[in-house]
């Protein structure tokens, strides 16, 4: 296949020719090549070969060398290489990692060292796969509760990993859930498999987004949610608390934006001045710039605001009304995507509710401002303003429910296209309809 | 004491002077008038016993009678009795319930049932008492492991409550926590008193704020926490999965006031378009009726609009960047506070912080506003938006920190001083520092 040796290409980094190496060599060849590179090397290469290959490497290997592979793949260097590499090939020749070494590789790590790892595991960011937990005991559905308690007595682990205990059978395939008290309450020669519950288990794959596993871990009230791997083979546990954690981060970050700021990094009182100064500058910046459209507008509008000087009296009534309802739309279908009850499918159905609650706002509204303007300056002003306000409300509540969900599509945070933002936004548009309006009814 | 008898007091629903009957009366008496009554007078006239009186009458009831007070206090009539009482006659003449009454009580309801009637222990809305479940299993320190399993067996509930178990002491005062793990891993013979822990056992008692103690159960990532009367005596739990909903719901509802709206009940699409624009109206009526007050501020210097109507080109831009600053400000201080970072003794600490936030934000906002208004404007013009946006910026950051402090030393939910609220409030003093700083710069 090569005219260098296989040891010289690992050390030079030559990523693609390893992996077609590793391609066309038989199981016992890349044995003894791999056993005679150093534990880094031996991680990169072994990391190389595609999933289903893998396991059968893994499996013939030497317990020695089995553990130089887990030393290696737990090697900063390794995972350097690695993240150093062109994301397009990274994705392309790292494939998922067989279960079974998964699972030995994590179960060494701390806590710490398992996040850096995940990472080599070539689980996408915020995951599932990133965030689970590999310290679970898993029962046999043919073992007995005694056995069953004996092996918890063994293990020992952490009180949420005991109270959670999945079940696999030979493939490591998940096939029930028990728990402590199901064991302990039933007679000691019972069968776990008797004591497991199989219907509707919760389950979610390492690609999973985090949020949507924590979420679920919520909403069905788990101490612990199995993960799988694409075939179906557990992996890990994301607990209670981990998943709990990253609700109450993705709150927090849900609420900057919603405020129109990134997220603090620490306790509100801890931070600097300076640093919520920083957190918030961009996003300031970011809006004087959208709202300098309102200054080209109002100039475009020049001629019309000098010959009528009234008008400019209530542009801050009309920006900040259209502004308030256009954030009301965004806010609440921005929380309804977080907590799951909107989809991106449901987009035309949501701009049409959400166009007519800003006829109904923009109606009322209108005749709220229009009355007491009517009655303290004159009709034709009132005119323009309840007809301005009704389009202005209807078009900003339209703005406000549809650009989250194309954010989302566009594959942007939807909160980013926070309640501060849509205002700004339909500021300028909010003008335009304004001073139409009032030269179609002034005759100008 | 009295010329009428006890039972036609309790009848007419004399609560006052079946009290001070109550009070004149031996324990013997009242529990010879206690049984004459029927189950719903009865429980009305117990719950009108003083807290220590109230056990020596309950124990020296005949269980039959005891269950009579139980099946009384469950009556939907003495709840509404209770509840039409005047608020104050209510909190003077009802106290606490003794932690063994309510215990037995709760523990034969319905989870239901249990909501209606913790409003009749007169236990504060919003607070743990409402919230805790009274299904738990408490053991005794001198128990062993085996006997504690064989407790658990017995009682046999739902695993949430038996992960966490609260030991007592004679009097039923919480002396630490163990679980079932615990106890399982342990030699049979062990006590459990050597099995549990003692230390920073986390505990609120049923005037706690609900939400306070839900974010203890997250933050500390507890199963289940206990609840204890004033005087330290174990009434309830509240399980992990209470304790959430409580958190979420407590979250669409920051979250929908964040928007400047009343939270929605139910999912997003199930409400109807009129649905979502009722929860919308009123704060919109509410925002428009503040914006007004931006009429009248232009109004007054409509003169100084009239001469340089290029001043009105940049009202947008002027209170948008006041608004948004000031939305960033109140946001942030109201998540603080949500989570628990932020105590109302804070307040001067805090303003001062942002007020030099604003100041930072201001200088650069300023400039980076005013530099293009001086190439493409005028000198003059770029000196008032600087000067301006600076003023402006640092009241707005001032304002939207402490609005969200005093509303809640007012009691008033601090969400309720929103981004759209300080943006609306902000806008008029904008205007009136904007026009001030103008009038000043062109000596006008």
């Amino acid at each position: 296949v090569s005219d260098v040796s296989f040891d010289e290409l690992v050390r030079d980094g030559e990523t693609r020719r390893v992996a077609e190496w590793l391609r066309a060599s038989t199981i016992l060849e890349i044995v003894d090549e791999l056993a005679r590179l150093d534990p880094e090397d031996t991680a990169v290469a072994f990391r190389l070969l595609p999933r289903d290959r893998a396991l059968d490497v893994f499996e013939a290997l030497d317990p020695g060398d089995q553990q130089q592979v887990l030393d290696g793949l737990r090697a900063d260097r390794v995972r350097q290489i690695i993240e150093a590499l062109d994301p397009d090939d990274r994705a392309r020749l790292f494939d998922e990692m067989p279960a079974k070494v998964v699972t030995r590789l994590l179960g060494q790590l701390s806590a710490d060292e398992r996040t850096l790892t995940t990472v080599l595991l070539g689980y996408p960011e915020d995951s599932a796969g990133r965030l689970m937990s590999p310290e679970f005991v898993s029962l046999r559905a043919t073992s007995t509760a005694g056995e069953a308690i004996e092996k918890i007595r063994r293990e020992g682990l952490d009180a949420e990993t005991v109270y959670a205990l999945p079940v696999l059978d030979d493939h490591r395939h998940l096939i029930g859930i028990t728990g402590l008290r199901a064991l302990v309450l039933a007679p000691t020669s019972a069968r776990v498999g008797e004591l497991m519950t199989t219907d509707g288990i919760h389950q979610v794959t390492t690609d999973t987004d985090q949020e949507v596993a924590a979420r679920l871990v919520r909403e069905v009230g788990l101490i612990a949610l199995p993960v799988v791997d694409s075939e179906g083979r557990l992996v890990g546990v994301i607990t209670v608390d981990d998943a709990l954690r990253v609700l109450e981060d993705e709150e927090t970050e849900d609420f900057a934006l919603a405020g129109g700021a990134s997220p603090l990094r620490g306790n509100y009182l801890a931070v600097s001045a300076f640093g919520l100064a920083r957190v918030r500058a961009l996003w300031l910046l970011l809006l004087i710039v959208a709202a300098a459209l309102t200054v080209n507008v109002l100039q475009v509008f020049e001629s019309t605001l000098d010959e009528v000087v009234t008008l400019a009296l209530f542009i801050p009534l009309i920006t900040g009304t259209g502004g308030n309802s256009g954030a009301q739309a965004s806010t609440a279908v921005i929380r309804a995507m977080a907590v799951g009850e909107v989809r991106l499918s449901d987009l035309p159905r949501i701009v049409w509710r959400e166009a007519r609650v800003g006829m109904m706002l923009g109606l009322m509204l209108g005749f709220a401002a229009a009355l007491p303007v009517v009655i303290l300056y004159d009709a034709d002003l009132g005119t323009i303003i309840m007809i301005a306000l009704l389009i202005v409300c209807t078009w900003a509540t339209t703005v406000g429910s549809a650009l989250p969900l194309l954010a989302r599509r566009a594959g942007v945070d939807p909160a980013v296209v926070s309640a501060p933002l849509i205002t700004t936004l339909v500021d300028a548009s909010a003008l335009i309809i304004y001073f139409v309006v009032a030269k179609v009814v002034l005759g100008l």
